[in-house]
């Protein structure tokens, strides 16, 4: 998997029949230091992300492991909304606490 | 999925049994900026995408499950025409109205 | 998939055994200009390509959806001779007639 | 597979249903000569790794071919510790002995 | 396929269940003219190639479609030992003869 940061979004209503129903995030990558990579991917949200938070990005065939998405022509989900990362022996990251 | 601008098309005759009847169409990647990225992909056309057209691309397995295409020897699909791109709270595409 | 000039072949004779039978070429990426990319890849032919031939290179599972391919280890596979690329409302490439 | 360094680690509470109860490292990719390549991937771990061990990172769908993970959202699994690499007729990295 | 030259192995005891009974190489791919390009991987070795041969590299799910291998945590593998590669009419390797 990939860290992101949620940067956006993208409405299509023409599109390919099994897309229908998912809300299609723009993510960007960024490294363990939560710097920006300046490349980006339009993920499936599976966890109700919102712009700036903190994800875990998975592609590939892999994309496709949650439940009903089987047979759905994604190649990018968002499947999980970090709340730390350590690396190098430092807390880089730590999810602000909102209400929701 | 990948964010694309359609710019061009391949023809083929001689071709695998299974790559038949579809539509092939050059997309070069953009940022969600709409800029250009320099690198192309040629995908088929699930969506009645055209030139000059933002579209949604997915690729690898994925461009294999919509219907009809498992066993099609494709790795990358035109899976949806994109209306709007948001991106660090800015519209940076919307698509014309057109007639169809 | 990938546009590519075929520019060589691999010969092996000591192979997995499922690989057997199988032509492999080697393919160097191309722009929609078809300018060469300096990246190649090894393919296997499904298309009686030869050198010189712009074709569409399939990569990932996708390069075994051919027939009688599902258990061969083929991570890319030439699946069309290209006749024609337009690319930004001009003809590219267009192939020469050729006796067969 | 590619050689990495594991470097760090992420939580996440808020995540796909199926990817409860993994662990996720955080592994930098490094050369056969151990130098790190600034590039990281974020992988479920298999073999109870930690900071510091050298590893081997699966990607794609064969990430979740271990056992009970093939309908896992997981494009990346530490898959073995590395004890020795031998590169250019070198012992490049040799683990050390640690009590477990 | 990739082109390679076998550079080194990698030791691992501690590995998933699955990984277990396979000799692990190191390749650094190559161009067609046999130039080292500084990027490696760690494949699975299912021809018994060694140091110094060239060989053919087949990286994600088709890395499984050998025999016995479908349900293996392994995303690269080394399919064939190259006997000659001919690249824009010259042939720029050719394996010598060896005893075995």
């Amino acid at each position: 998997m990939e860290l992101g940061k949620i940067v956006g979004n993208v409405v299509a209503t023409r599109k390919n029949e099994r897309l229908k129903g998912y809300k299609l995030l723009v993510a960007e990558y960024i490294t363990p230091n939560c710097e920006l990579k300046g490349a980006h991917v339009v993920g499936v949200d599976l966890v109700d992300a919102g712009v700036g938070d903190i994800v875990l990005i998975v592609r590939g065939s892999s994309a496709r492991t949650a439940e009903g998405m089987t047979d759905k022509p994604v190649d990018g989900s968002i499947v999980a909304v970090v709340d730390t990362i350590e690396y190098k022996g430092n807390i880089t990251y730590k999810k602000r606490n909102t209400k929701k």
